[in-house]
């Protein structure tokens, strides 16, 4: 789906992502991470070959969580949560962490913080539903 | 487990909780709750009999993810990632909504908002492995 103007401008001011993917056995495993939009798809980046990734590479069922820092009528946290399907793609994670890194630490943050760090995996989600408490829950086109 | 004394503080300071569940059809549900602890074990409230409800009657995995305020060394963000064992019991919502509502809202918070509010719903979670990013990390018990 096309992401909501709402939901855009919330993930770019960088707020943590809560990302859960599935394991082998069927239970959930959780992890945060820093995301983007590219092409209207949700990117995070890994430099090694981690256990989400695995994960992700056999079942592509994913759910961000995102806390937004507004509230709502009753004062609490408003919050997206975003399912959709990944996939996975080799190469391009230590750009990709550069670029998040300007967002989510500081304009002039060098990361990863070693020198030729490995190509990595970027995962590329689909969003197909949106859950949650906020702007961008009447907003989808 | 016995939880470890940086879990049951930042967890005090009432920090937003994304509680994963399990659908029927083994696909994650995720929602924010506030929670608290009893008897070493975390416990949110719901009102209504919702999907998590149902969720964790039928299959009682779940996880719980938590942002700390603090920074990592590479100033990331600090989590904690609780893998649990639920169960429900019914009754003592509004109790413990308004017990936790003084500390994620305000201390003179009155909540659930409405007049006769029904007794609902409390999930009371065993945590069995944490993970994530922080001194939690390192001190299980």
């Amino acid at each position: 789906m096309k992401l909501p103007q709402p939901l855009i401008d919330l993930i770019k001011t960088g707020r943590d992502a809560h990302l859960v993917t599935m394991n082998k056995d069927g239970s959930p495993h959780v992890t945060i991470v820093w995301i983007g939009i590219e092409n209207d798809e949700i990117v995070c980046a890994h430099l090694p070959r981690n256990q989400k990734v695995r994960n992700i590479e056999r079942d592509p069922r994913v759910v961000i969580s995102i806390e937004a820092p507004t509230k709502s009528d009753y004062k609490l946290t408003e919050y997206a949560v975003l399912y959709g399907e990944a996939r996975i793609t080799e190469g391009g994670a230590p750009e990709l962490l550069q670029k998040l890194a300007r967002i989510y630490i500081a304009p002039d943050a060098k990361f990863p913080p070693m020198e030729n760090p490995p190509p990595g995996y970027v995962t590329r989600i689909q969003v197909t539903r949106i859950e949650g408490v906020g702007p961008w829950m009447n907003a989808s086109e």
